[in-house]
């Protein structure tokens, strides 16, 4: 199943540079100013669909466009999927966005698949394949920091909020950063050069992640340090073992 | 002189690169937990200032490291030079980082250099050379997009605490972003991908970007729109000229 996953994102990632290059984007609102998705963000998710459709005529996809954003997780094969991670990067730096695909199987992360387009990096693995891969190259799980061992990406309004402690906590470490596209962090998490990510996040956007993320032994978790429920959008918690010790003290 | 100072920091790029793949690190802390300096920031910091005093024994130099923070930008001709711009995602990330060199004439900035190191990505022009180039190339003026047009960096601390309304500005714009690396702020408002910059920074973090914004008709200012200083760490705002207007409304 894997090498045709790895396909069909390549074939995806191709389909999104030939869209920037013709610069034709068309960007709708969806609740509100700053909520947009684009043609490209439709026709990729089209694509993948018919895709997974032909590869597995019984699985259910989860995603955020196309009125597919309330499937459950824990029946079945259900393939999660984001077209595009980082529509307003995407629009706005025409780089730093993500194609991110994971399956789930009975309610269990399987494989977990994220995709910098215009870097051409793709990180992808997880319990199906017991192992997970930087393109083509096996990586080693990141070394277990503490808070104040490194840096931490977060959701600038949730920090800025303190919204679940997530400013509390950012000022342990040695600095936050705001990329815009949650692959973006998972990818640096898997990398080892950030500790762990807080966010307000919905399913398609921490899935991939969480699976690759779980495979090494890193927790993730929801509000209030309970499960991530997969459904609508919720507080995200993902960092090494080391710094989710420290963060559970800061719970409401 | 721009084809000497290219020649340096290419060279210093080279170094370290060298220092990355040595693995030998070695981190000392300045005035805080999170305010750190490498032994390669003071190696690059001494081969700069070894470069400009044999190129221009008259020339002054105001840097970071070396007791040389202080030197007045006004009087005769001034190298304001940033050796790692972007510490900890040096240390943490091994990416993301710029060397910085500005020239100032009687108190004029004349010319800006930012080099990505790991991009290999060199922005870099002024009024001496009468252009702003990307590496080779003459690259043209940003488009003037108002806030609601376009991606914001800022300095967290600044936008979490609304400190000279970073945050009632930040939230106008179509998202903010912290890239904890003020050079590649600037590059991404010399590409064209962000609209401006809000952050408190000392001198050697905003003069080569300030003197390519200005080129370009950029306004930059301090506080409460006042005139940058260059005397110490202080409130800085660049953006294009529309988002200004609009940011100008907004003071202490």
């Amino acid at each position: 199943m894997e090498k045709e996953i790895i396909q069909w994102i390549y074939e995806a990632g191709e389909k999104i540079k030939a869209a920037l290059k013709e610069d034709a984007l068309q960007v709708d609102h969806k609740s509100g100013r700053t909520d947009i998705v684009t043609n490209v963000d439709k026709e990729i998710q089209d694509f993948l669909v018919g895709k997974i459709e032909a590869f597995d005529p019984d699985a259910k996809i989860l995603g955020e466009e196309n009125g597919q954003d309330t499937t459950p997780i824990d029946k079945g094969r259900v393939f999660v999927i984001d077209p595009i991670d980082g529509t307003l990067n995407f629009v706005y730096q025409k780089e730093n966005f993500c194609i991110m695909i994971a399956v789930y199987e009975e309610g269990v992360g399987q494989l977990g698949f994220i995709y910098d387009v215009m870097r051409d990096d793709l990180f992808w693995g997880g319990p199906l394949v017991d192992a997970v891969y930087h393109n083509e190259e096996k990586i080693s799980a990141p070394a277990n920091k503490k808070l104040e061992e490194g840096l931490l990406g977060v959701g600038v309004s949730i920090y800025a909020n303190n919204f679940q402690h997530t400013k509390d906590i950012g000022v342990q470490t040695m600095g936050v950063r705001v990329l815009g596209c949650a692959g973006l962090d998972f990818i640096a998490i898997l990398k080892g050069t950030q500790i762990g990510y807080l966010s307000l996040l919905s399913p398609w956007d921490y899935a991939a992640g969480s699976i690759m993320m779980n495979y090494f032994g890193m927790p993730t978790c929801g509000a209030d340090n309970q499960p991530l429920s997969f459904s609508g959008r919720e507080y995200f918690r993902g960092l090494t073992p080391a710094a989710m010790e420290q963060a559970k003290e800061y719970k409401n």
